[in-house]
């Protein structure tokens, strides 16, 4: 198996609030073996790869809990407009023209820029997923993918079909990078008895389940309007927390709903940005770890964010809740670098192996060049890395133990190709 | 006169919601002289420096109008405290042992970094600002400064005497570069006789004054305790509005007290990072500037930051409002460029000649590398300037005409030996 030797390094191992000044990483094959302090003593000579690490930082790779990658294609085509408006005049049109091609450059998009911005695990709902899971297997990052199931007839049970299919053919590929679970969009997009027959093919595959709830303050009355109960009190209902289940946004909870996401460990999806730019609101992150609920971070799609940048959701959450509550210590820096990392992995159901830089985890991580005015003084490496940080920091990427990103470099994409392609592909999808 | 050309770049003047796809720039001395469309078809020879800009956006440089550089001393030194422990236990004690050399070398740092991301203009109100005047004009920034004012016997005359003599040896300064502005802290550190003086000196050396004003809950009750009303009432009965003002914060705010703003027409200094991270709350930005109040960006010391990121601030602004009051068209992406630039420059009294890129104004622009992920689809250049865009995309800053990054690199500053004597300084100021 393949050895790396990563040495001279500032080390953040996300175990704990504190930081190796100077340490090495030894990994073998796709795990890290050692974590050490101090200065690599050994021969460099039984490796296949030495990095000199000298004046970087590095931490487990950043783990992006919710998204749409090809929604990349509609960056930037529809700010500043109200919800409803932006969803139903400016992304559906588009998407109803989507083809497979313009999915599969347009997460080609996405997975370079979150690469290059140290996301080694994306999450996705979509539709047309070979060409998104042809495209994390080729580029080398770890994804865990769902194909969106929207539950009215006559889609219902097609997509459902394909969902299983997707299944089939994708989970547990490229030596287990990608992962799949259930994707039903959201309780207003998946009636009642359509989401019991989820449950039950989740069950049947043993598969997590995937879902959007309580984003906007309209869906939740809606919700109530029609089913007598809040979506959380609906899932709770219909079994679908019965199942492991991640829930992205949680924006609009009542206690009870709280009470229920502990009660069932239901992961949650924290999406700051998306939240704050589609004008959906604040959801209540201090109140849910309270209670102990795993949240983890997510950008969203480009459309709602506009960038995949974990760093600016892992500083949004640090900062947000703290301006919000009025309350200086919410979120801490530790806990913000916790659900962008660990928390993440185990909103995905990956806690097991992913998340930190420890010996046995898998060797997915990144350098950051620390040699920059924002990282002086060096009082406080967990703090700078949560508050002054930033995507383009990044020089160096490892997932899955293979060397993905180099001085900036993706090693695996075309990154001018994919920017032809894009325009190709824009230039029919926005055409009058 | 120097003369410069910039072509081949996207150019975004931001003097209208719109950008130039591809066009050229000529700065001669400080000025622009000329904003062209298309290709730069005349001769280049006539140039003492070209700069081929393709793949790049041109755009004004970032204002920065509030802030302590030195600041940058503490930067994750105190995080994740309450308030009053933040300032009391930690910042004070620092800055009470901060000599010269310290706020020279911590300014240094900041100047650095504020450059690097693209930040042309800063303000600052400290103490021993003849180092902070001395490393601006060193640098080549343009700077806003005050000698910070206190009013408590016995410093209180002091530090107006200090301010008085900083003001004749620094006031425009540096061709221009550096102008002065009259500093009084805050009203719970300056008394209202104290302050009724400043306005006196501030009207005899025709000053603009700059003054935190209602940045927290308490020090609004506190205020309305002592003196019967808010701090910003307090201001317009003791006189302060009737010179040109900057306030900054004003997040606490009655309706009258946006009316009062609105009627003296005070320039506000919104820092949303830093009154996030303080627990300090959201200011109500839609109401004021509903009522026309100028509202310009800033990102406070970076103790409370903590970096010195205008496009942070700029996204921030975008963004915050939107979801703190659910609504998705809040502050859209021109108005926070505009708050960051034209506004900016409004806020600081220097909107006759900075802030945008026309014919005429003072040559203070950025070069962002736009052939990166994030910058793709080409949809819209404004939004992704807002929402996308982040500080290390900054290649090149011109300020006063003069190139002062160049590829990544500040050509004005020692960056290497500010690292180090930033660890001189702090190796003996955080000594125990
Ligand atoms: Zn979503
Ligand atoms: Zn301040």
């Amino acid at each position: 198996m393949a050895r790396t030797l990563i040495h001279g390094a500032v080390i953040v191992t996300a175990t704990e609030d504190a930081w190796i000044p100077e340490g090495y990483l030894i990994v073998e094959g796709n795990r890290i073996q050692e974590v050490g302090t101090g200065a690599y003593q050994g021969s460099q000579e039984s490796f296949d790869r030495v990095i000199d690490a000298k004046g970087k930082l590095a931490m487990p790779g950043l783990i992006n809990t919710h998204g749409h990658a090809a929604m990349t294609l509609l960056r930037g085509y529809a700010d500043d407009l109200p919800l409803q408006t932006w969803l139903e005049e400016r992304c559906w049109p588009v998407e109803d023209k989507m083809t497979a091609d313009d999915i599969f450059w347009g997460t080609q998009l996405a997975i370079l820029e979150m690469l290059k911005g140290g996301t080694t695990t994306f999450t996705d709902m979509y539709f047309e997923m070979d060409g998104v899971a042809q495209a994390a297997k080729d580029s080398g990052i770890r994804a865990v993918l769902s194909r969106g199931l929207i539950g009215f007839p006559p889609k219902g049970e097609a997509s459902r079909a394909q969902a299983i299919e997707f299944n089939e053919k994708w989970h547990g590929a490229a030596n287990n990078r990608i992962t799949v679970t259930f994707g039903p969009h959201a309780p207003y997009t998946c009636p009642p008895d359509y989401l019991k027959t989820v449950v039950a093919v989740s069950e049947e595959l043993n598969l997590p389940i995937q879902i959007h709830l309580s984003e906007t303050a309209r869906e939740v009355s809606e919700c109530i309007e029609q089913h007598g109960m809040t979506p959380i009190k609906l899932m709770e209902e219909l079994g679908v927390f019965s199942r492991p289940t991640l829930a992205a946004h949680c924006v609009h909870l009542t206690d009870e709903d709280i009470e229920i996401l502990a009660k069932y460990d239901v992961r949650v999806a924290h999406n700051p940005d998306s939240n704050l730019k589609l004008g959906s609101g604040v959801a209540p992150v201090t109140k849910m770890l309270e209670k102990g609920v795993t949240v983890g971070l997510g950008t969203d799609g480009a459309a709602s964010n506009n960038n995949l940048d974990m760093f600016e959701e892992m500083r949004m959450a640090a900062m947000l809740h703290k301006g919000v509550n009025q309350d200086a210590i919410a979120v801490n820096a530790f806990k913000a670098l916790e659900m962008a990392t660990t928390d993440g992995a185990r909103a995905l159901f990956l806690e097991e192996s992913l998340g930190t830089l420890q010996a046995g985890a898998l060797a997915d991580l990144l350098l950051l060049d620390i040699d920059q005015p924002h990282f002086y003084p060096r009082h406080n490496m967990i703090a700078h890395l949560v508050y002054s940080a930033g995507s383009r920091d990044v020089t160096h990427v490892l997932i899955d133990g293979e060397l993905v990103v180099e001085d900036r470099k993706v090693l695996t994409m075309d990154e001018q190709k994919i920017y032809a392609e894009i325009e190709r592909v824009c230039a029919r999808l926005f055409a009058e």
